[in-house]
C-alpha cells in the first residue's frame, strides 16, 4: 500500500524558487511549440487529470499551465457534482463526452476519480463497487488511449493538513479570496484523513498503464514547476510531428 | 466457430403468420404495460441493438416495434458515416453519448458493431485489433449493464442472399420504395460472404455477458413476431416494479 505520509509536500531543497520559476517558463516555452505540432498533426491528444483535496492548489494550476496553451486547441473542464441527467447514466457518460479529440489537450479539474473517492469516503459504496469501478476506469483509460491516441497524465496536489488550514483560512480572511470558500470545505477538512486514504487506495490498486504522479504543492512555485516539467516531457514523448504539405508548394 | 449457414432464415414450420400475427399483438401489449413501469421506477433502462446485411429488415423492425412503444420512454437512433468531430474521438465516444437513461428504452439501427464489420471486410485493421476492439466493447457493455442497470438484447437479422436480391430488386422496380434504394446496396450485396463472415467472427469471439438473437428474417412476420416475444421476455425479466408513493394519498 501506498502511504501519504512517506511522500513529502514541501520542495527539493535543492532548488530554490528563482531558479524553478526560470526552468518553469523555458518549460512553458517549449509546451507551447509542442501544443502547435499537437494541433497541426491531429494524430494523438492528450488528457491532463488534476485531482487533490479541497484547497489543494487545482484551478492556480490550470491557471499557470494555460498561460501557455493556446486556447485554441486546450479546453478545460471543472467537474462539479452531477445533474439530475448525468445521474441517470452511468458515472462514465458525463466524462467520455468531455474527452479531448484528436489534436486537443483537455485539462481535468477534478475528474472520473471523484465517482471512487466520495462514496470510498462516505462509504456509499462496498469496497467489491468500488474495486469494479476502478478497474472499469483503468480499462476505459487503456481504450481511449489504444484507440484514440490518448495520453493521460494524472496529478495528485500533495498538500499537507496544515497546508489546507492555512489556506482555508485566508479564503475566509482575505476579501478577494472569500468567493473561494464554501461551506464544505470545513466538510473536506473535517475528512482530510479520510480522503488520503481513498487516494492511497486509487494509487495502490489502479494498473501501472497511467502511473499518478504525486506533487508536493506545499508550494505553489515548485508545484507548478514540477507540473510543467511534466507535461512537457510528456508532449516530447508523443514524438510530435508536423503533418507534410499535400502539394508542391512550387506549384501554387 | 458459429456458422451462419447452420442457421435457417426461414420461420418455424409449426407456426402460420395468422398465429404469429395474433401471438406478437399480444407481446406488443404487454411491452406497452412493462414499458411504463420501466419508466416510472428509472431504475433500469432498455438498449436494442438491430444489425444485419443491407435490407435485412433494420428499418421495418424499428417501425413494427415502436408501435407498441410510448415515444415518451424510447428513442430510436440510426448509425450512419462518421462526422468529421466523431472521428477525431474513439468509436465509443459518439456511442456512448446515446445510451438510454434510467426508465428509457434506447434502439440502435445499427451500432459500435459497424466499427468492427466495417474494418473486417475491408481488412483495414489487423484481426489483433479487431480482437482489442471486440474486447473493449465487451467490457463496456459489461460496465453500463453494472454500472447503469441497462440489459442489452442484441438482434442479428438474419436472411438469405435470395432475400437480399429480392428486396434490392424490389427498392428498384417499386417507385414507393426507390427511396431506400442506394448504390451502396449493390457494394454490400457483392460483399454478402464477407460481411456473413464477419458476423460470424464477432458472434464466435463475444463474451457470453449479453449473447446475440439469430433471428430467421427472410420473412418478416416471423421475424417481427420473435423480436417483440424477446423484448418481452427481457423486460419481464427485469423484475419491473412501479416506485411505492411517498405521500398517504389520504393526507393529501
Amino acid at each position: 500500500m501506498i502511504k501519504l505520509s512517506e511522500y513529502s509536500t514541501e520542495p527539493d531543497k535543492d532548488l530554490s524558487k528563482e531558479e524553478a520559476e526560470e526552468l518553469r517558463l523555458k518549460e512553458l516555452e517549449r509546451i507551447e511549440e509542442l501544443q502547435i505540432r499537437l494541433f497541426a498533426g491531429k494524430k494523438k491528444s492528450l488528457l491532463i487529470v488534476l485531482q487533490g483535496v479541497d484547497a489543494s492548489g487545482k484551478d492556480g494550476t490550470v491557471k499557470k499551465l494555460f498561460s501557455a496553451l493556446n486556447p485554441l486547441g486546450c479546453t478545460c473542464k471543472a467537474w462539479k457534482a452531477p445533474t439530475q441527467e448525468e445521474l441517470s447514466h452511468d458515472f462514465l457518460w458525463r466524462i467520455h463526452k468531455e474527452l479531448p479529440g484528436k489534436g486537443w489537450i483537455q485539462i481535468f479539474n477534478r475528474s472520473h476519480y471523484e465517482d471512487i473517492l466520495v462514496p470510498f469516503v462516505y462509504e456509499s459504496l462496498s469496497k467489491d463497487r468500488l474495486k469494479d469501478r476502478l478497474e472499469f476506469i483503468d480499462s476505459f483509460e487503456e481504450f481511449v488511449s489504444e484507440e484514440n491516441h490518448t495520453h493521460i497524465l494524472k496529478f495528485f496536489l500533495h498538500i499537507s493538513q496544515e497546508e489546507q488550514i492555512k489556506r482555508i483560512e485566508e479564503r475566509l480572511s482575505n476579501p478577494e479570496k472569500n468567493w473561494k470558500f464554501d461551506p464544505s470545505d470545513l466538510e473536506a477538512h473535517k475528512n482530510f484523513k479520510k480522503y488520503q486514504n481513498a487516494y492511497e487506495w486509487i494509487f495502490s490498486h489502479s494498473k501501472e498503464s497511467f502511473p499518478w504522479v504525486i506533487v508536493p504543492s506545499d508550494k505553489k512555485w515548485y508545484r507548478d514547476y514540477l507540473i510543467a516539467k511534466s507535461v512537457r516531457k510528456e508532449l516530447e514523448d508523443m514524438d510530435l510531428k508536423y503533418p507534410k504539405l499535400e502539394v508542391q508548394p512550387a506549384q501554387i
